[in-house]
């Protein structure tokens, strides 16, 4: 029996993890929604206020899940989403936006007719735009060939670990074809056979030569799911290991070997002695983008060997080993650094990691909270499990702050899009992965403002969550550009965030419930009832407009370029 | 003595009335925005939640001041403001985007390094996506040109009633100019003389041939400055006038000669038979767009004389008059049809116009409020002078309301995109222009809830404003497509909306008030008390959920395509 185009799409994400699918309907995609709802596929639709917190959502829901999708329609529906589909490209996320068209015949026709939602007579503005920001964009036209097509795309985002954007005309996504006889395809490229075994020769015979390894790991390595490969070279070798800004991963940090986070110059100074003087470096998934480098101001490879591995490519000191993927280059190198005779590994317990470290003496005492402390706290009320998501200016702390093991952070990466953090968090909640973890979002209160609207959604989807609004009157990472100098455009209308659940349709004590702490003791006294907290929790946090930790300073500084 | 890029820059937006500039500070962008609070230019700054609303804002402003402008960081900052620029562009509204972007040097010298906001090192990303949807889209690169690119940009922008996007990179932002010697020259193009002329002497003729006349107005005669001129031409002719969806302009609506909007078949009896009839029909700025044309179902043209008077051309009949712009030919035609023997035109007093008529012998009962009933009241509420801002499912029966004299409404356009219709007013309600005046809000509730934050920049900027957000638990305009069917994906999360001014910062009784109305007497009291409102008013209206007039059932029954 023949099923839709829709129906066939929705298959096909299903596949991949896809269980719910975010977006908003408008006339163009109508179809496409009527079967989202009656279709025989297991999707669920889930509605979120706008187009960029629905792309968002997608984003958070693969960073748990491996794989996101939203659904929107044709012009303003789609271009709502372009901020968040550039995030999850630079962020290597794959999602799939999927956009309603006008019926192929009325693109195809030349008319005087200006369509609503349509930019002149122009139905490839869309896929112009979004071009540039995914590893598809593209229209179906034919019938004929749009399963294969659609396989295409899910398969480039799933290897590539970009977003795409697919538009389907209105009557294409009622079209019947042959629903999929077997599962997906995934297999786009693959890894060449010599290079692969080329490059794990030589990475072996270089850490054979070291008296001392090292480890960096970055966001790929969670991207593509290569966490316990990686753990496993870190042992398998006896390296001391780092986290960075983007691939920032509990399960390293909290590793006997772990060192803490490494930023280049803004790295505790143990974390940089410990991965600059190593005599090998091993950078597994890290890019070489400005956080993760500390505004580029690592030093490494200088002194050591220095082997990069990269989404599609390994560099092993000047050397290129092309078409070896990360995904196939781990767990080879898992496997064969087994026969590695490990360097003995031992970091002394208190041993300064982090610039918030977790800490027993810490006591909350009645005074204001200030950032310093406050991270501090924060690492203290974290528990094993735990899945988080900071936004932008609320990341910049949170990146070196201690989290336990088995928990999950997700930033707003190098794209660093203010919003994103809370955005994703929303989609992140309903990710089977998150089922029965602490879910936790923590934000500047700048950034909660772009996409506060989505804490509807939280509450209409009965989840059970904390948002930590961090309310300092405004943009503190950019006040920290000009510390001495009152710049009114970083001051922002002060909210009273606590009133925000019940605003957005909230039951206070039934299915939400808010918190004000302005005191280390008041924060104590909510982070004690949050154990296992049921419904969404809102704790808006009093901070000084200027307060700021060093490092946050240092990182801020560095942008004034 | 120079000046810096920024300060030129600003001082040339002064000059085309830009008094407010709306925008988000980002590190890319700093050295413009330091300009913008310490220069010599008259221009302040006016922060919003997230730059979409801050482009909206700026549309907004431009809809009633001719020109606006918006500043943004590099990448998230630009990419936020896609759908709003997109939506300037369909709806002819020329607005700026400033954004930063990283040194000339950087972007210029190929490296491996991956900026923050960037997408890989293409440095050219953002300015091709804006492409197809601004009249320009690109980099300053160097000093010496800077300020006559400047100029062009803007120059272009204003001819073309476009929008344009311009990335200044860091440095240049801060580099020395000469500053401006005499105001912009905004001369781009010119009509050609001699097809002016012959487009007015054959749009005589066909007027003297004519036994009965009429007149359609649309969007590009308020973008052009020509209401007074299109006016003059209505009574120097003696033509019957409609107005339509975009180009609802309210001075028609009320003039003696007005048979209310035209929209196709979507038009009330009269108006059609009106309009339809006449020996000859002229379109005074009306482009062939899907909503003015009531879904393509306009029967004009067949059995009369046309003239289409575009932005850029006349088109008589069959005749194209290329290079005869709206703006001269209409001032011309004013002048050169006093000569014609007006038809008398008498329209009585109690035909129906409109959909929604303003009636005396409306009187609010105890029964629940009904889109039907609730419309009437709406114009009954209204006053001359009045600033209205509809949203697209809002604005869909607003369009069919009757205004005021001297009152002005603005809605989504052919565009309609949801939440455009509050972010424009939230700029709208800040340009000069409407000082005075009452400003209002009509939006629904689906549309409210994408761009609802920026109620919080309404009352950080004490303005005097009335929000009316028609709670129907969802989107009303798509329920009406399939309207026996239950469709979940329609049902949005209610809020209480009521409770939304307090939460963004507002103190009841001081710069905000909210109300909840159910039945026409509670409106009516509601209403009773805003005739000249302080601070800002919310009003949550609670309708059915499948409340819809017949005209909304109509409409959207030709958008189930
Ligand atoms: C969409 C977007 N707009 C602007 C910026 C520039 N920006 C970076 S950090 C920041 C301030 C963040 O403020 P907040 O979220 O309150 O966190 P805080 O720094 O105060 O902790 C801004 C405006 C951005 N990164 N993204
Ligand atoms: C950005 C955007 N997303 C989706 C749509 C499709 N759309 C058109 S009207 C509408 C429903 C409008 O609902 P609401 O604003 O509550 O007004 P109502 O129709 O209920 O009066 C939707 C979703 C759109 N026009 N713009």
């Amino acid at each position: 029996m023949k099923i839709t185009i829709s129906e066939y799409l929705l298959r096909r994400l299903k596949e991949r993890d896809v269980n719910v699918l975010f977006g908003i309907p408008g006339d163009y995609v109508l179809p496409f929604f009527n079967n989202l709802l009656d279709g025989n596929h297991g999707v669920r639709h889930i509605g979120t206020c706008n187009e960029l917190n629905a792309a968002y959502c997608a984003d958070g829901y693969a960073k748990l899940s491996g794989f996101g999708a939203a659904a929107v329609t044709f012009g303003p529906g789609s271009l709502n989403t372009s901020n968040a589909v550039a995030g999850a490209y630079a962020d290597d996320t794959p999602i799939l936006i999927i956009a309603g068209a006008p019926a192929v015949q009325i693109m195809r026709t030349p008319t005087h007719r200006l369509l609503h939602h349509a930019i002149d007579t122009n139905f490839s503005a869309n896929i112009d735009i979004f071009s540039p920001i995914t590893c598809v964009s593209k229209q179906l036209l034919h019938i004929d060939t749009a399963p294969s097509e659609i396989d295409d795309v899910i398969r480039t985002c799933y290897q590539t670990k970009k977003p795409a954007y697919l538009e389907i005309p209105y009557d294409l996504q009622t079209a019947l074809v042959d629903p999929p006889t077997a599962p997906i395809d995934l297999m786009l490229f693959q890894s060449s056979e010599q290079e692969l075994t080329a490059a794990v020769e030589n990475t072996l015979e270089l850490i054979n030569n070291a008296s001392s390894r090292a480890v960096i790991t970055g966001h790929l390595l969670r991207r593509e799911n290569c966490i316990t490969e990686g753990i496993e070279i870190v042992e398998n070798i006896g390296a001391t290991t780092a986290t960075t800004f983007c691939g920032k991963l509990p399960d390293f940090e909290e590793h006997p070997h772990s060192v803490g986070v490494y930023t280049g110059a803004m790295s505790q100074t143990f974390t940089k002695e410990k991965i600059e003087g190593a005599d090998l470096l091993l950078n597994l998934g890290r890019t070489n983008n400005e956080f993760d480098t500390g505004i580029f101001t690592t030093k490494t490879g200088k002194e050591q060997d220095v082997i990069h591995v990269h989404h599609d490519h390994v560099i092993i000191n000047d050397q290129h080993f092309a078409n070896v993927y990360l995904r196939d280059f781990i767990p080879a190198l898992a496997e064969e650094s087994r026969t590695i005779t490990p360097v003995p590994v031992s970091v002394p317990f208190d041993t300064k990691r982090f610039a918030f470290q977790r800490s027993e003496a810490f006591v909350p005492t009645g005074n204001n909270l200030t950032i310093d402390r406050l991270f501090v706290q924060f690492a203290n009320f974290l528990q094993e499990g735990d899945i988080v998501f900071g936004d932008t200016g609320g990341y910049i702390n949170s990146s070196q702050t201690e989290f336990p093991a088995n928990s999950e952070v997700f930033g707003c990466g190098n794209w660093a899009s203010l919003g994103s953090g809370f955005g994703m968090f929303v989609g992140g909640t309903l990710a089977p992965q998150a089922r029965s973890r602490r879910r936790i979002c923590i934000t500047g209160d700048g950034g909660f403002q772009m996409t506060a609207q989505e804490l509807s959604t939280l509450i209409r989807e009965k989840t059970d969550s904390i948002i930590i609004v961090l309310d300092n009157a405004g943009y503190g990472a950019e006040r920290a550009i000009y510390p001495d100098k009152f710049r009114s455009y970083n001051d922002i209308q002060v909210w009273n965030y606590e009133l925000l659940p019940e605003a957005f349709g909230g039951i206070k004590g039934v299915d939400c419930m808010s918190y004000v702490a302005r005191t280390e003791k008041e924060l104590a006294d909510v982070f004690s009832n949050l154990d296992t907290p049921k419904g969404v929790h809102l704790i808006r946090i009093h901070l000084a407009p200027n307060d700021s930790a060093t490092f946050n300073l240092q990182f801020s500084q560095s942008l004034r370029h």
